[in-house]
């Protein structure tokens, strides 16, 4: 297929982004063209929208970005048997080498030489997206195009909420922004027996009630870490999911942590964060576990059945729908706090 | 206290049981003596009421059987310092010995030297019993006696379906009996995807569906393993929990599960088993569990969370209330299969 | 290249094989072609040789046999960028389909479509083998050629015996074949505090004394599962490598294990086995494992570090080495169990 | 036993102890008395002896310190029916309260309410020690006393090392103090396939080669991180464990780790520790965990067995025997870091 597309180009190096039209790229044999019906914005999309340190050291402007989307397959390289014109799709971000020790060992998702599609790569914020056929993910005929688009953020939270036990225990999450709030819907449908969510945004808490938080605690006006105490008659959280970022919360995180419970980031802090190891860490007995991207493809097979099963319902953080055009509208939300999940429709 | 008390003893070597008059036991420095509220017909207790093989070998008449309850603490021996008077009881009821290897590592449901109540000691199919303080559990003042009583058995159930992950998962349980009906609750509760119920017993299934399978299968009517296969693809079943007993259905369990499943048997065959070794466990890559008694004390505590938070609800499955005096109607209904659980009343 | 090789033949459906000139084998553009240096004779290139049932069921001659080997890269298919002429390599002998949920989820060795090399497709009883990239590992140069080509089968031992923790433990290797020899060298290097090898053969348990066994028992000449309990002071074995495939020996394995223990099961008995659950797996609790195949590539490569560090010597094992000509002596020695491994030199 | 007996005596608040005659100890029923044979210096008494922080707001002079030994019983508890006059034992230094919810699921080690002998109780620098049945440790009649008064750190060691898997893996070893130098001995023994230990210190390195050591780097001459890349292609430590307490070493520990690798932390820093969560834990999906104290009595088993099979061999590391008088010369060499353990004989 040739012509050009709408998309959303990553213009320059500073803040913004301008929506031009740009040719329809050309799959190589080993990739497919997708048409996008559905595209939804990430936090990592906003720090290149923002233009932040990390963004301005990593990524290479003029490009598309975007890497969360569903869609169809519209045109096959000429090596691809295992996707066919009008298949529904969705795709695993992380563009892996195959040949590293963790590659070698089926650790796919710490890849020492990991590409991110819509960071190192063109990215599907756009009317068309070509993708290598191996990191697409058949997605079923009935499941809606939004929630097919984040089947990859609800992966994040898959692999976090899943990395250990949670049925019949106490889970935390910390930070309620979208990942944090599709956390709380795996730990609830996965037997958890109590779910608190912490926050310091009223909206979203009130989100994270919608996704099945048996508590919600707001952390600027309620003190954290008595508050998990308490509901766990002073023995403290059996796992905690720390996706906020912020210091001062993972230290909540690691205070109200019970001896031998698990702490699993996902959160990037911007900067390194001092830990007392010595009290939090080692005298508990505790495991920390960094995670990253989604186990290839076990964590999409647990998604999709989640969401099949309709175990997860994703409806309530899915906020805001908008026009591929109305991006900034998008960004600005994103930016502000204001909601779940941003879906754009090319 | 001193005195007598109403008990159902196993009077004789033969089939049968009576209901005598009898002293009420006189506890030791580390037991306490317990009011039974609610006490449960067991599986093993219509073993010893039948006087099978197994029961004849092992069981001493004349003594007090039954092993499931609860109730209240009204006497405490010298050197117990953990319970008191007023405080509502069960138990776990294997009395282990705290030297063997499996109980220095923690695994005291696997002691070598393990005693069970009211099959080696005298139990609490009475109005009175005595047990040592170690072997309490401590309910919740709000949770009914009849529920209390059959955390036991909840806790075979809960320590087969979670000895590893079911969250996102399909779960077949194999024999819908009274643990059985508990272990779909549970499956169900941890997250399980689909959750499928087998017997030949259409009365038990229907308390299946109750209990929240997702499907249920008359094995009698329908090919079990054919419908296991249908609802995944044709890729099998990811967890088994075999609680029938039965070779065949035990069977149709190893041909069911999908390569690098998890087979957990809790049942017990009354005669060795022929399975397929090469095709079914070697080729498949699966894992076979052996599972016995309750893990002392995650089990309870998980059981107790489980129960508390209303995850499972159990009044489904607790279908006949008799008092004492009426225990051979209990007894029979069991072996009739036309109930769930049936629970005396002292 | 084209011309013509010398390769070992299985020329008809009943027993033995011929010594044939055949075409060497065109390279697709994702394989490589090797020249054989080293290959070494497997139970199953014996049974095939030997024309049992399962290979009648199987294998479709004419064609060459075999899978184990170490060689040269001696050509390269247009699409491969992976390796190049020269390398020194060896191969996994499982070609898996990439797409079921066992693929999926990096479950590679217990795939649902899996051929193996020599069985399924064309082998390396020859000058000359065409596989797919994706099949093979590098090898460092300084191994030996001998020591390369068994890597295969040492994979299936370590498979067996790293499946679980055996650090400090009680390890018994029933079956002394060529994996059972293997597996004693890898119990040993791993931590194992007392390996136990039994076997009927005493030519064979002379091997796995110098394979490092602590403790080599003829279970012909002496109770096996006694003398197991004997030197666990009464509690029986943690770890059984079930390898004989005999059903014998297999409920010897289960009556050894202590309660709780692990039962790997790598051997492929060659009808269904009565095994008493309720004892035997169920009261004790025990987990029984089905293994095959190598994890991809795991496996590989805890074979390749425990070579190269020298922890595992399998020279005293390796006791035949031939001309490709001589392969009927090969034959011949593995039938009568007159030898550890038989390599091949085309 | 009634009399007085030399002991070592935290006799102010304030650095450095003292011998003194004190009474000898009496027994409660559930205790026994115990002739001390061996007894050695941990890192806890230098930090009681030198009366740091943490020692000041800790321990309540004046007491008799010390808490690794081996002796005789020589009096027992009018309850204690497990040990008797003239066993030969050594014990487990955590007091455990059996409730909490830690306790209650076997992982005794961290307990809520954990009292440490030596530290919170009377301890065992002293002719005579008195402690509860419960926690003692049957040697075998063979094993020296040295070795035996030792067992416990060498359970801090085992804990560490085999709290994952090491077969066939690099196992860092980061500061060679005492305990250490046992995980350079642990990681060897339990298949390790490289064992890199790191100090400053050329004496405790050249005891960590004696231990077992692959390689030994003086991280005050040379690059640890480099040195570790280069010994693994580039790749990094599978499994590092953490031993110094110093954030620099620390930090090195977290910048050497391969992706996916595993952190085990036994050291008690100081103060808390800054660590860069987002590239050293998050990208890389490492697990953290916090050791403290020994498996109860998993640990112990596991320590017993390597010490009784000889996989481990503590002699080189032992390496000062003073009598119990010539105290304040251990904890000098202790203080210089002149000494692998220093065991005194009272």
């Amino acid at each position: 297929m040739s012509g050009t597309m709408r998309a959303i180009v990553k213009h320059h190096r500073g803040v913004g982004a301008e929506l031009q039209e740009v040719e329809i790229p050309v799959i190589k044999e080993n990739e497919v063209l997708i048409k996008v019906k559905a595209t939804s914005i990430c936090g990592t999309d906003v720090h290149i929208y923002n233009w932040d340190e990390w963004s301005a050291s990593r990524v290479n402007p003029p490009y598309v970005f975007g890497h969360e989307f569903a869609g169809e397959v519209v045109e096959v390289g000429s090596k691809v048997n295992t996707f066919e014109e009008g298949d529904y799709v969705s795709a695993e971000t992380h563009l892996v080498c195959g040949h590293c020790p963790q590659c070698l060992t089926g650790k796919y998702h710490i890849c020492e030489n990991t590409q991110i599609i819509g960071v190192d790569t063109q990215g599907c914020f756009a009317e068309y997206v070509a993708l290598p056929a191996e990191n697409l993910w058949k997605n079923p005929t009935e499941m809606p195009t939004d929630i097919a688009s984040v089947q990859e953020p609800m992966g994040n939270a898959v692999h976090t909420v899943l990395n250990g036990d949670v049925a019949g225990k106490s889970v935390a999450v910390i930070g309620c922004g979208p990942i944090g709030l599709m956390a709380v819907g795996v730990a609830k449908a996965a037997g958890a027996s109590q779910v608190l969510a912490f926050d310091l945004n009223g909206y979203r808490l009130e989100l994270a009630s919608q996704m099945g938080a048996t508590t919600v605690v707001n952390s600027g006006i309620e003190d954290p870490v008595a508050k998990a105490k308490s509901l766990t008659d002073g023995h403290g959280i059996d796992v905690v999911c720390e996706m906020s970022g912020h210091p001062i919360a993972m230290d909540q995180g690691f205070k109200m942590i019970t001896n031998g419970g698990r702490m699993s980031i996902l959160s990037l802090p911007t900067k390194p964060v001092t830990i007392d190891v010595t009290n939090d860490i080692v005298f508990k007995g505790i495991e920390v576990q960094g995670i990253t991207g989604r186990k290839m493809y076990e964590t999409w097979q647990q998604v999709s059945r989640l969401l099949h099963s309709k175990q997860v319902d994703l409806t309530p953080m899915i906020t805001h729908h908008l026009p591929l055009e109305e991006f900034e509208k998008g960004f600005q939300l994103m930016n502000e706090g204001k909601c779940g999940k941003v879906v754009l429709h090319p």
